[in-house]
């Protein structure tokens, strides 16, 4: 075959081409561990939504609440093991999950870091039209006092199945019925408290919680593993804020992580405009939510001025499921 | 311009081989989350060999060892805050693990869940030439009777920086050093105990550890996430093993993971070929480990017959920290 000119430019076409759809095939993963959770996590496509779905699921094996879990009404609270001790502040955290093949594991382990912690209260939104019987049972067995509640994402923030960059404020909707909860539960000065939101995948040092349990207004320290950076947040000195150790999008006014901060549950209770905004841009939920209940100079510095990480923004990987539904079921013909 | 039968045959090449380029790219990343830990984690971009490294990453919070921690011998144990009870088997855990940017995370969330379980001596094997000051001082903070270890995966395995294609066995060496460990402190007869290889990112609910608490030889179970499957494992009837749920080389005399099986201590002891082959081929560590001390039939099934998963095969995504080193380390700024 002659090489004519017209034959080398669609050679080099051809190969730029090429080059440039597999940088975007390999892109299209990588993007993935950079932006927050929030932005990609959506449409989970291993997704199951009852226990049965999957074989092996049920179990019983954290120890199962003592007494008087009640699973019917929306609602329902499954006490903690240990009582609450009343002249402890309750943790009140809010943690939105939804269905997908990890949710079981992440949550399993969460569990059991939080059953290490005195008075907390634990509220799970799930991302779903009613309660997922997973959820359910795996509430009942763990040893954390809790609530179960749930609030499907409206249509307008489902990202498409394609492509999910839009989808930047996940788990907002879901925050916002947890606070709402709270509202409609508690009236300011019944109990002290502090609100927390807490992601069902990241990584909790125990201390993290004794840190944040005496929180006058709003508290903060550092996230590892967060912002592309080992460790986000703030620089403090003498308790107080003096600088941001950030890289994405510096010039927010309070450049966080949904995990870097506490708030008093007086402050929740009292001012209705602490809510996330679920249609604001990707990556300024926090800056808002933040703005319309404190300002920089007022924020305590928690975890020895800012210089500790007690919670990490870790993902866990999405498996491959390749050889689900393709191999005969063979649990099946166990009785 | 002319679409003479040439060209269109040339724009279909065009376009065929860049869906496969793209299909390459993210093929490349897919595998990952299939191919066993082993066989992808090599050459960790973002280590860090110390906690200095780290900025935030010293801190004091798992509550610290009541007394007696030695840090200096590289056998070091330190204690449990519960005393060992002697009617209950010890479970002697086995548990490489490597410098990366998850490990602090990934170690001290299991960490918290080990503090739950009895008489668990949690054997820690570093791949590195010599112990990490990050994990020494991890270690002396988490309440669990631990004992550090170090080797440095041989100049055989280690994986090219390009394709860690070949790098099937990692962790192979370092879980023999924690066998030699044991052969070296224990004899026959001294204590009744069980030994599990127990990966550092995986999640483990607290139940597995008492269905393998009373293991007489080698006792068995489903690993959730594994092998492409939901749940990858035996289908057992009244305590044996009577077939297998695989997908992914089903031919394999034991297909299971690292994660699906405990031994007695005693075998351990007295069966010096219980090793693992860190140079055979990938995926066959488990079988050929298993087959030089036990046979199918005598497996002892656990987790109700094989029915519930109590591990899952869990991994922590890379996090990306495009933005480390790129900006002003302001955190210097802080005395």
């Amino acid at each position: 075959m002659e090489m004519t000119e017209g034959k080398i430019k669609w050679v080099f076409f051809l190969f730029s081409f090429s080059m440039f759809t597999f940088c975007l095939g390999w892109w299209l993963h990588t993007c993935e561990s950079l932006c927050s959770k929030e932005c990609f996590l959506g449409s989970p496509d291993n997704s199951f939504t009852t226990a049965q779905d999957f074989q092996f699921n049920t179990h019983d094996t954290i120890p199962a609440a003592t007494s008087g879990a009640t699973e019917d009404s929306s609602d329902s609270v499954s006490p903690a093991t240990d009582p609450f001790n009343s002249t402890l502040p309750t943790i009140f955290m809010i943690t939105p999950t939804y269905a997908r093949a990890t949710q079981k594991a992440d949550l399993t382990r969460l569990c059991q870091t939080l059953m290490h912690v005195r008075n907390l209260h634990w509220i799970i939104i799930e991302d779903s039209d009613s309660e997922t019987p997973l959820v359910t049972r795996f509430l009942k067995r763990c040893r954390v006092k809790s609530s179960q509640l749930n609030r499907k994402t409206s249509s307008k923030l489902q990202p498409p199945k394609v492509s999910a960059k839009g989808h930047k404020n996940r788990g907002a909707e879901q925050r916002n019925v947890g606070l709402d909860w709270l509202r409609e539960n508690y009236k300011p000065g019944d109990v002290t408290g502090v609100v927390y939101f807490g992601d069902d995948d990241n990584t909790y040092d125990i201390q993290l919680f004794e840190e944040m349990r005496y929180t006058n207004k709003v508290s903060i320290w550092p996230v590892g593993l967060a912002g592309g950076l080992k460790a986000e947040g703030p620089i403090c000195e003498n308790g107080r804020v003096k600088k941001w150790h950030v890289g994405w999008s510096p010039g927010r006014k309070f450049p966080v992580d949904m995990a870097a901060f506490a708030v008093n549950l007086d402050i929740i209770l009292t001012n209705s405009k602490a809510r996330l905004n679920p249609f604001g841009p990707g990556g300024h939920l926090e800056p808002e939510f933040l703005s319309a209940i404190t300002t920089v100079p007022e924020l305590e510095a928690k975890a020895d001025d800012c210089t500790k990480v007690y919670v990490w923004h870790t993902q866990t990987g999405r498996p491959s499921l390749r050889y689900e539904d393709k191999i005969p079921t063979l649990i099946e013909t166990k009785k």
